[in-house]
């Protein structure tokens, strides 16, 4: 039964259409970053959003453990940065992706459509995963670039026509 | 300052695309529900969800306070609840939405892609806003539908291309 469940689950969420994110951190053993479907605007008083990850290891456990990230809306612009870092190994935070730093230390990826530099308000852990609320500290304005939606495991462009 | 930082962290995410969801509770003073474009999946084990709500007042504060409610995940067959949903005073809840009533008492919308019924597990305050976190316990199928997507104050299809 519970096996059902998490299977119904996992389905239920992969066919959810999402706008993708780029949170990236620094850390003492250098830039690390993570993709996640599920940054939300929570609240405008103190401007705040929130995300999710599965796991408290590797680059998601940086994310957890930095005391400021960046959260980087992406547009289509940035496929290929968003396929790299979905490769286990791939080059990430090359030059030819475009990646620059803030003043402040973080990794800053100027052709995301906007970077919201956060500091973390709260972090609930439910098994494994983890629910983040961070408050917005500074917005970088970036790149236009054609709304980009998770849906199904692919990508898909935004088509303008509203229903 | 502060302003300016206000309204450009609603630009960015009124420029988010997002999927789109309904939640409905029981209440003494009968069903409630919202919308919500910032349901997103947080882990696996035990199945979990957050979404977030911007006041706690009215309907929002309501299913805040209910023991358990349903996220159900809009497709563009509920394009007419949405709407409905959306205006001040329009009737909600009525027979030719399509509504019934689950057995633990919720408001179900059975054309919904999908409906996950949840018990909250840590509502987190910030400002006048909250972050919830839900574990789900029942998981009830629904009509195929097209991916839904709310981006730029409108709802649009998805595109089946993938980029």
């Amino acid at each position: 039964m519970a096996e059902i469940l998490v299977d119904e689950f996992k389905l239920a969420f992969r066919n959810h259409p999402a706008g993708v994110a780029i949170i990236t951190a620094n850390t003492p053993e250098g830039p690390v970053g993570i993709t996640a479907s599920s940054v939300a605007s929570v609240g405008i008083d103190p401007p705040a959003i929130a995300f999710s990850v599965t796991q408290s290891g590797g680059s998601a456990g940086k994310i957890l453990q930095a005391d400021s990230f960046v959260v980087h809306l992406a547009s289509a612009q940035n496929l290929d940065v968003l396929k790299a870092f979905a490769v286990s190994g791939s080059e990430r935070f090359t030059d030819a992706q475009g990646w620059g730093t803030l003043a402040t230390g973080e990794p800053h990826l100027p052709s995301a459509r906007v970077a919201l530099r956060c500091t973390p308000a709260s972090i609930t852990p439910i098994g494994p995963s983890s629910l983040v609320l961070a408050e917005v500290v500074e917005i970088i304005g970036g790149d236009e670039g054609a709304p980009l939606v998770y849906h199904d495991r692919v990508f898909h462009v935004l088509d303008p026509a509203r229903v």
